[in-house]
């Protein structure tokens, strides 16, 4: 029986892909999305296309409210999602949001016997958050394998970074050496109901210059008009 | 202003003696509890009416659907409550629930600002889980300070378990001494639309054994007829 991953998914460009890197490496894939009241919901339609597409065992859509918080341009209507960079950390940084996700994975790999958790964090290109650190990612390592059944009956679980010191052109190159098909992505933070992306946001700015810097095309397919 | 604190509440007794605790020692408390798919929904009725009778700044319940996980007694109808004690870390374990609790209360301090999260884990009588031992709280405390913004800008959190070393006599005697009223809380898992409680599973019998060596009347009310 192959050894079994959970994958944390959004259908963006990054998520996928890890999941298509944990396949390769053998791993038999669950991948877990996060239905927490996010402006752009076109990332769950994607989430789980992209799963399907990639053949996975099992795709989770887990909901959970994290509105009730507030606190972000991604979970708070009354915070608009900014169309520059005015550096530090942004307002479309969800408090705690990789822990809560990983927490969740972490759940559902005890469940599942799993012996990885893979995760797109990425520290170059990485907008600022501070749960895209290395140094978070350890200690989110340590403290799960004291958390679990698993840990303590000495099955350790590994949190797997791939893309952590990648730039975003060095994503693409790696993902399309392994077939992913990029236009199934959607990586924006306010992309319309179509999946379409706005192409000024935070995300879609990275995401473009990663193509241009590969020399790739880029598949994204954007809305005609602004996005509200 | 008063130093804030989020305190994770489930209407039980060791809860509600944590809050009480915090508010003690001068904390504007902000309690959450969650709605995560549980068997014993009468905790939340519980949190509520305590975290009233204490009198928080607000209370918050989020939503979190861990049933699609499984995995557990307390969110899978298909696995049984034990009524006896089998050793081991039992089957009302829940997946890296802590973890998830924490995590979510962990995003909401950021937002409010708090210094502290408040939770009553308890390595003494603590049924065996592996979420209630220090050395993973500590993991935890480490972890959560390289998550957040909060962190990064050197405001350190801290995770306060002031219950982790004290006998559920001991726990009951604070919490006497504090004023609080026990016959509002709920501990057992399989408690009634009444909030009346089994007097069978690990949670009721550890309770009652508490009120027991403490020499205090157990003010729990009792459903009359064993809880199906």
């Amino acid at each position: 029986m192959n050894k079994k991953a959970v994958v944390l998914v959004s259908g963006g460009l990054d998520s996928t892909t890890v999941l298509a890197m944990a396949q390769a490496q053998g791993y038999s894939c669950y991948t877990i999305s996060f239905d927490y009241g996010q402006r752009h919901r076109a990332e769950l339609v994607a989430a789980e296309s992209t799963a399907k597409a990639l053949g996975v065992v099992e795709h989770k859509v887990v909901t959970l409210d994290l509105r009730s918080i507030g606190g972000s341009a991604l979970t708070d209507d009354a915070i608009d999602v900014p169309e520059d960079d005015p550096g530090g950390i942004p307002v479309t940084y969800v408090p705690a949001r990789n822990t809560v996700f990983l927490s969740i994975a972490l759940g559902w790999a005890e469940v599942l016997g799993a012996e990885a958790i893979w995760i797109g964090v990425n520290a170059v290109d990485y907008s600022g958050y501070p749960d895209c650190r290395a140094e978070y990612i350890q200690a989110f390592q340590a403290m799960a394998n004291l958390a679990t059944k698993a840990g303590v009956e000495g099955r350790s679980l590994e949190i797997k970074t791939p893309l952590l010191h990648l730039s975003k052109a060095n994503i693409i190159r790696e993902g399309m050496a392994l077939g992913v098909d990029y236009g199934l992505t959607v990586s924006c933070y306010q992309a319309n109901s179509n999946g379409e992306a706005c192409g000024l946001c935070d995300s879609c700015r990275l995401r473009k210059a990663g193509f241009d810097e590969a020399g790739v095309p880029d598949p994204t397919q954007y809305a005609a008009k602004p996005v509200a």
